[in-house]
């Protein structure tokens, strides 16, 4: 047998959670269906060694864990239901072993457990340097229940579901003293907001439940690039209240320049970032309140052409600079 | 605006083809439907640039062309007709510019084209070294038309769709003269076999129609290890009759072992290699000649447990090398 379909067989599970799925792992392609009322909703997410983690800031199952976890937040700002996942890597042989990529699959596995997820099929293929894990996550949305970015209209309440600025706090303390950052217990849930972030799936199934008009988006690569996704895409202005960004008392400790480098640009903290009319805000707080589910008012609706401005003690600022640049 | 929302603009479709299709490219995640009596069937693949493609032997359009046709190749092997496609990169600023990367979209709209396809997602992130291509397709298929790999039954007739070791033997001419071995027409048909593969979807299609049990597999590993897979996964032993090996007369001139390496080992011809029933077999043969593709008989199924033997001068081998190995 060769090293793939040893492979194959290693990480293919004993059996599937999803009564939709009829073919899994291990043909040339997975087959499922979805019920009547449903719609399929599908994202993709690519993860770098070097670039989005080091072994030097994330444990191996944190690896697997994060790489899943964007992608099930993609489906969470959609108010989907994650279902399926697919998993493509480059591996580099020289660097890495094979039992280190299991631990990498295991802390994805753990986490599509948590979410009745099935690893369904992928790829594993060599490359010299850098490990890049790519997943394809699949899911489910009632039909006609779509929270898009486009959906922003002047007047709306902005909200967040969470605190914002841990997870590029965390990234920090690591690349300052490595894994030990994780010896001081003050350090924990800034580095566990950047190794293990939670995708906000109840708060995005609560969303899509509402049945009210709202944009959506996930706060992947930070706060202001977020906002003005959504801004350009509904071609609204957002005004955003600085005052009200939820963080830690620890971060608001910080220098101001400090404070925004982690709230606004620093991204990885996969809340959600929405608008919706200021009559549904009040429908949903109380939603969320019975849920007992956080959700911030963080800033408005503006008529405008696609940018971000912040207010800060009395005046507004246009924010201009945005998130991480790939290209 | 950001370098990256430039990027996803400029490859966002006009327009989209399939009437299925809800949410396209530029939000967390695409939205689809099916008509209640079809599947959605999808995979994955990912080519690295030094491993699966060198920009010294692949025009920058057939790279794309190639990525795309490999994962259209997949749903071919299940019967399935495909209708969209996301694109994840791993792009090196250093060595690659966007034209280039252009270039490689276009050859992937051209092919995504002829088949209707729409791409609907992706990720760009950056790479120090090597361009990773991962791409996801998905495609729909009439319910309860399967053709799996474990499918194989003894006494099945084991067939090929068409003319293998082509791409192999391309691939060695481009590595020995680079892009100019495409200057002696005689090369040609070798080298666009490696370059720009044709998925076999009709054939795919008129296998599901069929109806008949069978067992299918694309040939992108090399027929030996296609045939390994299928053995395996239908526990039957297959024997393939050498002589009966479609391949060209150029192919055919050359040595014994030569000939081996490109039949057997070669890979990425993209062909489906499959097992029918003796009795379904006249059927399927006069369905594939009223439409007017090729099908060529190479060998049997027998009762056994996962080995490929190869049968030539009247004394038969077992085959225990496979396709290449990642791992």
């Amino acid at each position: 047998m060769n090293e793939e379909i040893k492979w194959i067989r290693s990480i293919t599970p004993s059996g599937y959670r999803q009564p939709e799925l009829k073919v899994g792992i291990g043909d040339d392609a997975a087959i499922f269906y979805q019920k009547e009322d449903k719609d399929t909703v599908i994202a993709v997410d690519t993860m770098v060694e070097g670039v989005h983690f080091k072994r030097e800031t994330m444990p191996l199952h944190a690896i697997g864990h994060k790489a899943l976890a964007a992608n099930i937040s993609d489906l969470a700002a959609m108010g989907a239901i994650p279902q399926y996942y697919l998993v493509s890597v480059a591996f580099p042989k020289k660097t890495w072993n094979k039992e280190e990529l299991h631990e990498i699959y295991r802390g994805m596995a753990n986490l599509a457990k948590e979410f009745s997820m099935d690893l369904i099929g992928g790829d594993t293929v060599s490359i010299e340097k850098q490990l890049v894990l790519t997943v394809t996550v699949i899911g489910k949305i009632k039909q006609n229940r779509h929270l898009l970015r486009s959906n922003a209209r002047p007047g709306d309440v902005v909200f967040v579901t969470g605190l914002v600025g841990l997870a590029s706090l965390g990234l920090e303390m690591l690349l300052e003293d490595g894994l030990a950052a994780a010896n001081d217990a003050a350090n924990a849930q800034y580095i566990k907001a950047h190794q293990e972030p939670q995708p906000q799936l109840r708060a995005g199934l609560l969303f899509a439940e509402s049945g009210f008009r709202m944009a959506l988006n996930d706060i992947s690569d930070g706060l202001a690039s977020e906002a003005k996704e959504i801004a350009e895409a509904s071609q609204v202005d957002i005004e955003l209240d600085w005052a009200r960004i939820p963080t830690t008392d620890y971060i608001q400790s910080h220098s101001t320049q400090k404070q925004e480098s982690w709230l606004l640009y620093g991204g990885e903290d996969y809340q959600l970032l929405g608008t919706v009319s200021e009559e549904d805000w009040k429908s949903l707080q109380l939603m969320f309140r019975k849920a007992t589910l956080p959700l911030y008012e963080i800033g408005t609706v503006r008529a405008g052409n696609g940018r971000v401005a912040m207010e800060r003690d009395g005046s507004s600022t246009v924010i201009t600079a945005t998130g991480y640049d790939h290209l």
